[in-house]
């Protein structure tokens, strides 16, 4: 086995970030690398947290993450909301604590960008969460911001997914109602100091009681004060108790299959671009359709069977 | 020519509705008819607009669209934000509205949304402006919200971007820093009456001194309070002003050849998912590799080989 495959079963840190570089860029070494480690993925629990800005998603996930370890368990944080501590988006208080845990071994934090992947977001974060899972994390923390659909996709490959809103902020509803709701495992009212709680959280129940599919399991609605680490400890247990859910009822096999599917699309997606967009012997004739279609002298529909004829079977 | 093509050209909204819904749906009618109506496009503007929620987007659309009317110019305006008035995602005192554009003939509103589509979020808008353009729309709005990759995918689809802000709230300034920048042609400052308007312009201003690539020309900041109607005048004009550049610097035609390129390498993603995840011949093959995945068979890398194998020449 090469090098970094092994290194990264391992558990070693700059293994780890190089090989997610590698499939970032989707480079050759990628492709070969992440064969190899498939076999030693599936072990650890993906946890999707979402919310709108301002919603203290980070600090939750720096409270959360710190219970894990309490718990002796190895945490990988990956950061997709631009605006996150994580990604060094925020206030310089916050990044300087999140970072504190980039010095802890059991922990690995990689922020991600949301733009000019060559492959796509979820295709190189569905990599991710495999090295990481590869590297012997017991829980990884995917968070996203709550809106736009590259980010939602991202997130249905999470086990749990945790919505997250705050009291008084009418736009979370608005947000909610709007297609979150669909994907929210448990509801995590934060900043539950402030006014308007009580509301907030019966809004939720009702909304819930509307639109609850699961007839077997009530979304919960907890509530958190993660700056003072209130209600930490009863979200990890309703995680727990989310995933005792999935596992009793069959429903932990088919979600990790919907996730596998969704990785199998997009690496095929990227590969077929990458064939067709980047690969020499197609640009010239796709850059000549291209200027064919802005003078009108054929269209764009067209001008894809003329593509798809020269390269499918 | 098929009648509902040509119904779009003579501008009849339920033919330009039903083959909205041919497009969104990805149905063999759509591809033929798009064919059709491709020689009769690239008259229509695209204005996109972007911004958090909460920043008067959707009224700013409104006072817009009633000043281009009365120059006597047709508008087209395609909602993709979910909370948005126009999609009926938000206050009912706005919804109610903004409908009201909806009696005149000469607009044409639609909402879409960003989860579920067959071919993807931007291939379906694309689409959309197509149809609006070939059915005589002068403008087309496009509004998102300016979070999210498949929203700033679309946005780049526009000759004009604006991203829409207001006073006092750190978050806009945030989501710029963190990408949206480099797709702004013009920033509105909206809700000018609210108290922090100078420090809100000043910040940006001084962004845009660090950031601006474009030597040429110096990305403009505007106030609007569009619920007094106030800016818009001179937002409409700076919208022409931008236009009159692009077209003396021949930005504007290689802006369109980017938006044909967007929308071949989206039509053909979309024809060869469809072609190997729903085209029956594949499906049982795709569905057991799947199977394989989940079972550590076999690994995402090495199926999705297999099946390209399969497909291509």
């Amino acid at each position: 086995m090469n090098d970094i495959a092994a290194k990264v079963l391992e558990g070693d840190p700059r293994s780890i970030a190089r090989l997610i570089t590698h499939a970032e860029n989707t480079s050759p070494l990628a492709a070969s690398q992440m064969k190899k480690i498939h076999p030693y993925t599936g072990k650890a629990y993906v946890i999707g947290i979402t919310g709108v800005m301002g919603s203290g998603k980070s600090t939750l996930i720096y409270e959360m993450t710190k219970e894990y370890r309490r718990q002796g368990l190895k945490v990988g944080i990956i950061a997709i909301d631009p605006t996150s501590p994580f990604s060094g988006g925020a206030l310089l208080g916050d990044r300087i604590r999140m970072t504190e845990l980039a010095t802890d071994n059991g922990v690995f934090i990689r922020s991600m960008g949301t733009r000019g992947m060559l492959g796509g977001l979820a295709s190189a974060v569905y990599d991710v969460v495999e090295i990481l899972d590869a590297s012997g994390k017991d829980i990884v923390l995917v968070e996203t911001v709550g809106v736009g659909q590259a980010e939602v996709d991202v997130i249905k490959i999470a086990d749990t997914t945790l919505v997250v809103l705050v009291p008084g902020l009418g736009d979370s509803i608005q947000t909610i109602k709007a297609g979150i709701m669909e994907i929210a495992d448990i509801y995590v009212v934060n900043k539950a100091d402030r006014s308007g709680v009580e509301q907030a959280v019966a809004e939720l129940e009702s909304l819930i009681d509307i639109a609850c599919n699961d007839k077997d399991r009530k979304t919960p609605v907890l509530t958190t004060i993660a700056k003072q680490k209130k209600g930490i400890l009863e979200l990890v247990k309703e995680i727990e108790n989310h995933k005792n859910y999935l596992k009793k009822t069959n429903r932990f096999q088919a979600k990790r299959r919907k996730r596998y599917e969704a990785e199998l699309v997009e690496i095929i997606r990227k590969r077929l671009m990458n064939f067709i967009f980047d690969e020499s012997t197609f640009k010239g004739k796709v850059e000549s359709l291209i200027d064919q279609i802005s003078k009108k002298e054929v269209d764009p529909y067209s001008a894809a069977d003329e593509i798809l004829g020269k390269i499918l079977k």
